[in-house]
């Protein structure tokens, strides 16, 4: 698939190495393709691991072990097979996954569990174990790479390189944080066909990694979707080699522990925008504010409605101030809500408030506001303090024409 | 809007008379198109009434003046208007149902309260009072005309007109149903933007009437959707005028009660059935079957996880037997699943069982199969006895087409 750039695209950020990360891509030949599909992360020894995953009650053999191996805190080794996403392959994908987990492990002399897989990619074909062992014998001599080389080498039907970097300061230290994320097409809460990846060199307990990254993960990578689909794979791990040389940060008494969380969540916001900016046949980018609601999570649920009503995508597509739907959409969420007093605005023109249309709006700057590809779609529920925002992208003739014939 | 007729399109049917009921249409002009758009079918003194309503937490002033109506049992009118839904415009909209129940009570004779109105289209825009009572006095004195001509002026995006007809005995009576249907998008439990109606001379008790309807629409309406979106409008209503002169029917101990059901129930499946004929874009019927679930309910949450979900939708579309994606639904449905018991079945062919892909399935009956119009897509969870049958379509570039320009 040759698709062109997102319209919504952003240009890969200059990102600096982060101390105790090497990053290698090969070409396993997974799908019969030009490109190099197999991404390989070393980590120094010491490096924390955290991870959060799918929902899927039918997630990859690589979700199953990742899960149950994350618990033990630490990494030295994430590898990204692209174009396979070994999942629903029953005991012949495990063994794929596990053939890796030891072999990396072999050439690191570390344990098989602190070695991560991920794939992505068709669902149902298990991850064929002879191109995976060569892949891995290439890839662990291979020269290292940039970010952003690594970057497009984990996406599939991604049609950009997505990353993200920031930086903290924890007591005098600067610790640097970088991100790379593949996802376009299945994307939903809880996450997406969404493979996402932090590293950062500062040193962080495995304990409080996990506190940071749960807590950043409910305001991001859950409250973005695409087309309300949820991958069986969807992972988001994070790595901290604790190279830069501060002291450990184990809780919020930490000196340091705000910044660090902070920073986490903007990479993770960051991250999950780009896959948003990258879904598939997106035109344009949806921010939906929901306050006013019973409570945080009725909001979230609301937004989530409204975000994922492909009448309400359709419109946005079509530059058409149709509150109708978004009413439609607050309907069936199935949350608390009063028709009467329910306010909606587009790019902060109110076009309805308290259940009535506001008589002679303004229609020239709402009419502005929907052509242009960043679209702010605000609804006051009127019935409490609960808010919530969730990002999503309209639905066009691009998501049809992918996804109508992606497998053959 | 100039639709070409759904490729699903079904021909309307022969339908007889029903006693008691006579229909007329007319032009009251709620948008500017050159149709009749103003329904009116009006019932002999003692009709009995029965109606499901949409769930949706922002109806319309119909549904809510609807519903608090039909449990007083008796009906001698009911009038629909196409192109103006009339919903979420508070006072207005109300006052503008209240005026045609008053207008048609008392050229009647009747309570208002036997007067059911409902109105599809445009959410927002309160329905045009001096339009309604123009009309109204027009459709009033108009002459009697067809089922196919009512089934036409109820629709608003429907691309053919919808009808179905059976008849029971009840004893040695023969009862005649007949039932028209409109409904192409914001198609979705609970319900749809559907509005159904039907009709028998058979002489029913509201309350059994009530029972057998409500009965009906958990497996028929409530197990259809389009594009998951549900509208604030959903309603259907069932009439019973009692001039066939069986003995009234009053529960299933009475004599025919089960024929009636049976005959309700099958009217009720034709007629959901063609609302997913109409989805909007179209191009394949698809039924979804779920056994092995862990109730029935479960089943059903399964089965339209798998329905409503883009990515299935579009692989049916681009007639790829692409079971990765319905594994993926059955996995995000959030009910209980196990990967390694899942089966999936194409028009009767098993491509997966109990968690593996079946090495080398004949590929061939299957791919003829999602060439065709109608395709079966069967799964079997392997963990109880729960099973659960529901109905969607495909969605195609027609669907974006439909409804990134509708309101404008």
């Amino acid at each position: 698939m040759d698709l062109e750039p997102s319209p919504l695209a952003q240009p890969f950020p200059t990102m600096p190495a982060i101390d105790g990360v090497t990053l290698r891509v090969a070409r396993a030949g997974y799908k019969a393709w030009d490109r190099a599909d197999l991404t390989y992360l070393e980590l120094v020894e010491g490096t924390a691991v955290a991870g959060v995953f799918t929902r899927s009650a039918c997630p990859s053999s690589e979700v199953e072990i990742g899960r149950d191996n994350v618990g033990k805190g630490r990494a030295r080794a994430l590898i990204v097979n692209a174009g396979n996403s070994n999942a629903f392959t029953g005991y012949r994908g495990r063994e794929a996954v596990e053939q890796i987990m030891e072999q990396v492990a072999e050439s690191l002399g570390c344990g098989a569990d602190e070695v991560f897989v991920s794939s992505t990619g068709v669902i149902g074909v298990p991850l064929p174990k002879d191109k995976a062992r060569a892949g891995v014998a290439t890839v662990l001599s291979a020269q290292p790479c940039s970010w952003a080389d690594a970057a497009t080498t984990i996406g599939t039907t991604d049609t950009f390189a997505k990353g993200a970097t920031t930086t903290a300061m924890i007591g005098g230290t600067k610790v640097t944080l970088n991100g790379i994320i593949k996802g376009s097409g299945m994307i939903a809460p809880d996450m997406a066909t969404m493979l996402g990846y932090i590293f950062t060199d500062a040193a962080v307990d495995p304990a409080f990694l996990q506190q940071c990254l749960s807590a950043a993960n409910e305001q991001t990578f859950s409250c973005i979707t695409v087309d309300s689909d949820t991958s069986t794979s969807d992972t988001v791990l994070a790595f901290a080699t604790g190279k830069a040389g501060n002291a450990p940060i184990g809780s919020f008494d930490d000196a340091g522990a705000d910044a660090f969380a902070a920073a986490l969540h903007d990479v993770c916001r960051q991250l999950s925008h780009l896959v948003v900016r990258d879904g598939e046949g997106a035109s344009k980018f949806i921010e939906v504010s929901v306050t006013g609601a019973a409570s945080d999570e009725s909001a979230r649920m609301v937004a989530l409605s409204i975000a994922n009503s492909p009448l309400v995508k359709t419109a946005i597509a079509g530059e058409d101030a149709n509150w109708g739907r978004v009413v439609m959409a607050v309907g069936k969420a199935g949350e608390p809500a009063d028709r009467d007093k329910l306010s909606i605005a587009f790019g902060g023109t109110w076009t309805a408030r308290n259940g009535l249309p506001v008589e002679g709006y303004d229609e020239a700057p709402v009419a502005a506001h929907l052509k242009g590809q960043e679209i702010q779609l605000e609804v006051d529920l009127g019935i409490g303090d609960g808010r919530a925002t969730v990002w999503t992208c309209d639905l066009t003739h691009g998501y049809i024409s992918i996804n109508a014939d992606y497998r053959s």
